[in-house]
């Protein structure tokens, strides 16, 4: 299990941006993806050692990032965590005492396989599994 | 300017350590450390590739991470990154028109110098500069 990317919901990209690019000198990766599923703009920043933040902008006021910023203001909405098997791993997390937001993981952007335990599972942070595309 | 740790505010490092440990199967550094000048408890958990989380559990209602808890719940309180010079970043950052909370770096725990950017500045991220002792 390794920390693939910090989640923050922003309001937006373009002001939001430079406290980690010229702030914090930290790179991107090229372009912004919408993920229109989820009504969610994704800007993606290269953050040493090896994992990612992941700069989240509402598409509309009613995607899950638009009522999180409403209710609590931009932050760190979700950590993300990846893994080779997650149908292994929410199987021994299930075992564990953990109940997943669904019984199967379900195909995200970029081709993953996730799943996520909500904040009242986890002392207050929402967790994503995340398995990459082969 | 690399990730060195996520802080996450937990009512108790007892309670909350199990998702991390059994349920996501991280490590932990031994023993858990008291900073008696922030009125807090700190558990480390080691996540690949090369970061930590830190449970942060009050010593205090008092305290910032128990006003927190109690303002907002439990959650995650803060990013740290981590730098070779904290004085030429911090300028750097200023320069950039960053305020940091601080004119200058303090020692924090570990032996570290350490300054914080208030959410106010960074879209509600609150976030540390650390530079480790050499």
């Amino acid at each position: 299990m390794r920390l693939d990317h910090i989640g923050i919901a922003v309001k937006t990209i373009a002001e939001a941006r430079g406290f980690y690019e010229i702030g914090l000198g930290l790179g991107t990766e090229p372009g912004i993806e919408e993920v229109a599923g989820e009504q969610v703009r994704v800007l993606k920043l290269i953050v040493p050692p090896g994992t990612h933040i992941e700069l989240l902008e509402p598409m509309s006021p009613e995607s899950a990032i638009g009522k999180f910023i409403e209710k609590r203001g931009p932050g760190i909405h979700h950590l993300c965590f990846a893994c080779d098997n997650i149908v292994a791993e929410t199987a021994r997390m299930i075992e564990a005492g953990y109940t997943p937001l669904w019984p199967e993981a379900r195909l995200g952007a970029g081709g993953c396989l996730v799943n996520f335990f909500h904040p009242k599972q986890t002392h207050g942070v929402l967790t994503e599994l995340s398995q990459p595309p082969n």
